[in-house]
């Protein structure tokens, strides 16, 4: 690690110190003895300061709790981990967790209902209804991850033996959530450019009704798949389930959070989206937003009773368990939004940077995308038997040259030792970023001798509009 | 906010912006507009840092995202809260969590077979094991809360309309669980004292079996329970749920982590904790441990295969969800976890401690404990309307009176304006703290003119032993 990285997380560490003498003391203030270990703090933390000023010195500190590396693959490096990249943290993000990491942060003015999307300081209500407003949905919650927001729907929905049309591309969450309400599967298949259609979803909800002589009770389809992050012909799915009056839920992991998501203009009936993926925010967390059709049933609240005490808690959730995200998932999640609000409206640029990327790495010789071309997202599958992956089949490394390679230039993320096909993600790397990246490859090609044309074969992909 | 406490903070937020600028910086080094901003930040950095050493200054951030205020109850005041005492951070998780709170965090080795509980680095895999050895039961899972280790069991063991026996003090989120799979809870009543006998449990089992013609399916028992904090008779409830074969759940949302849980010899199948509530956690998170019995069908993997693509995902657990805690979460619990398995081995000193201030309230003329006495935990619920209560009848104030003496002397968590009956807790209370916060109410009483005896009742309680 670079030592004024290191010496930037020791100085954070060293304040967590003298935080922890706050922490232990009395209200009247710092003991005689407090006041020295205080004191004695602040002179560790100033030489670590100094040392991150000169970038001088040597690591103190490589273990937390004794156990822990040192994760600074964000400083250190430009990552291009295919799911990782929408859920770095704001810094805003960072400083709210620093404030409200404790277990029930969230709890300090509960009041009546006592629910946790009714907390109004922090604004919490606020913060729901600003959630569903900007998904365009009626209702929204925050949920431990998108999974369980299937899971809440799918619960709610499904019964033993019922149906669910999902894609040829379904996330494996998608996959476990039905199977957890007792449901099946079907698969909508793929055309030829690997993307889920409208008329393919019609006719599998017909075939659906052929086999088993019922509809499905659920249509849930990605925009974006996490396999190729095609984009999937999301509106047109839901005009087609709302024909046959199925209800529909749009997978936003991939978009809520880095593109502009209209729940109602796509005919959605329920929006997820993930908070840890596409939200800036800590794991697991996510979200779950509902048209007012479906919020009632999906948000009922409790009725059971007590058989001894006839106690009720009606203000509770069945399918939330109550409160969801009671701390720092949520607080990040909430510290990121103004930021993450901001960032959707530039989505173009994010798809023109990865277009930028991509173009670069099909000149490589050999190369191919097996995405959707051009590029409609930040996170892309690429093939790259014909190029990288000749090098790897004489070289002594094998496939894990590539990575030498791309750690020795600054880069991670990529799959360690995969040479054919891999995927990789751009998002929020600046310009100079994605042409350091798109250098990087080339001169990894050139050094293999692998040819790298010269010119493009689509700039105009990556100009400014 | 005392104003070294503000700069504290400010430094670590201004750390934060350091790193920012590293994160958005080339593998190659800061350019020169960055390392203009690096000796920028770094000048105000040492500014603050001379303020926090001389006790100087004034706020100069009093909010994150321009939204949430600096939570600061834990550096600023002595927090009595009732479900945030052993929830608060150690110094390592805060540590942790500024280094991995970044979404995916846990994800950069992950590896085939690709699940969280096999990840080796970071440790999760190891940590896995010693959570479940530590609990003394065959397997352990991460999950979203307690309750989500509810969810787990009840969608396993309950069917519609299968009973599930509880207590009369069950917390609502067991009542949540078994209504989310379709069940019934059906209580088990309390004896004088307000605890659950292991008679009136086997008592109930009849009782069910006599009205429903079937078995309960599952026992599910707070080992101490939300309100009371009493102790219930565990073991037993145990060792009678196993005599009619009925599944056994015990929930140490306010045991584990704090005190020694040995799930084999209490006879559990299934030991549910709470991270965020007694694991020093961020939330949500928690525990599920269960034995080799039960595990394979709650650890049951996924059976669902894409009727079009012939899809499987092995590996994945149905009642996880595949990952459960992927980030800051589940690395905060880790980070704590050696503090936490040194703690729980003094839980018996916690215990002398809050007997030591409730012996104090019950010298306050007119105040009684509603909770189990001598107390067995740190939580206690109180009754005060023959104390504060009287003064709260007459104050402009009303009950917000004691808050505000609370307050002012550095105190926090009570239910603000409640004066009758109330719940506190003193978990992780240096000595010091506790005979801060005992004199503090028997110095307002006082000031009130209640009338406080000299002498406690049950002085041996808290003695050294």
């Amino acid at each position: 690690m670079s030592i004024r990285v290191q010496k930037t997380f020791e100085a954070l560490f060293e304040l967590e110190e003298i935080r922890g003498i706050f922490r232990d003391a009395l209200p009247t203030g710092l003991s005689d003895e407090e006041e020295a270990a205080f004191r004695q703090k602040i002179a560790g933390l100033k030489a670590i300061i100094a040392d991150l000023e000169a970038g001088t010195g040597t690591p103190d500190v490589t273990k937390i709790a004794g156990i822990l590396d040192i994760r600074s693959r964000e400083e250190q490096f430009i990552n291009i981990q295919p799911i990782q990249a929408a859920g770095r943290l704001t810094t805003e993000a960072r400083k709210a967790l620093i404030s409200y990491g404790d277990g029930y942060s969230t709890c300090d003015f509960c009041r009546k209902p006592f629910r946790l999307d009714k907390i109004s300081r922090p604004g919490i209500a606020d913060f729901h209804a600003d959630l569903a407003k900007w998904l365009n949905m009626d209702q929204a919650r925050v949920v431990p991850g998108a999974r369980r927001g299937f899971q809440a729907v799918t619960n709610t929905l499904v019964s033993k033996g019922d149906s669910v049309v999902v894609s040829a591309l379904a996330h494996y969450t998608e996959f476990l959530a039905v199977e957890n309400a007792g449901g099946v599967v079907k698969e909508v298949p793929l055309n030829d450019k690997h993307i889920v259609t409208a008329e393919a979803t019609a006719q599998k909800i017909e075939d659906v009704r052929a086999e088993t002589g019922k509809l499905p009770v659920l249509v849930m389809i990605d925009h974006f798949d996490y396999q190729y992050a095609n984009e999937h012909e999301i509106a047109g799915i839901g005009k087609v389930a709302h024909q046959y009056d199925i209800p529909f839920l749009y997978n936003g992991a991939y978009t809520v959070g880095v593109q502009t998501v209209d729940g109602k203009m796509i005919g959605a009936d329920f929006v997820v989206g993930s908070g840890h993926k596409s939200m800036a925010s800590v794991a697991p967390s996510g979200v779950l937003a509902i048209n007012e059709e479906f919020a009632p049933k999906t948000l009922r609240t409790t009725g059971m009773v007590g058989d001894l005490t006839k106690r009720k808690f009606g203000i509770k959730e069945v399918e939330m368990l109550g409160c969801t995200l009671m701390g720092g998932t949520l607080l990040s999640m909430m510290a990121s939004f103004p930021a993450v609000k901001e960032r959707v409206l530039h989505w173009d640029e994010e798809v023109r940077k990865s277009n930028y990327f991509i173009d670069t790495l099909l000149r490589i010789n050999g190369s191919k995308v097996l995405s959707e071309y051009p590029r409609k997202h930040s996170l892309t599958k690429v093939d790259t038997t014909g190029s990288f992956d000749t090098v790897a089949q004489n070289h002594k490394r094998r496939g894990f040259y590539l990575s030498d390679e791309l750690t020795k230039r600054g880069i991670v993320g990529e799959f360690a030792g995969a040479t054919r096909t891999w995927k990789l993600n751009t998002y929020g790397l600046s310009w100079d970023k994605i042409h350091y990246i798109s250098d990087a490859f080339a001169e990894i090609a050139e050094k293999y001798q692998i040819p790298v044309e010269k010119n493009a074969k689509n700039t105009c992909l990556y100009q400014k509009e």
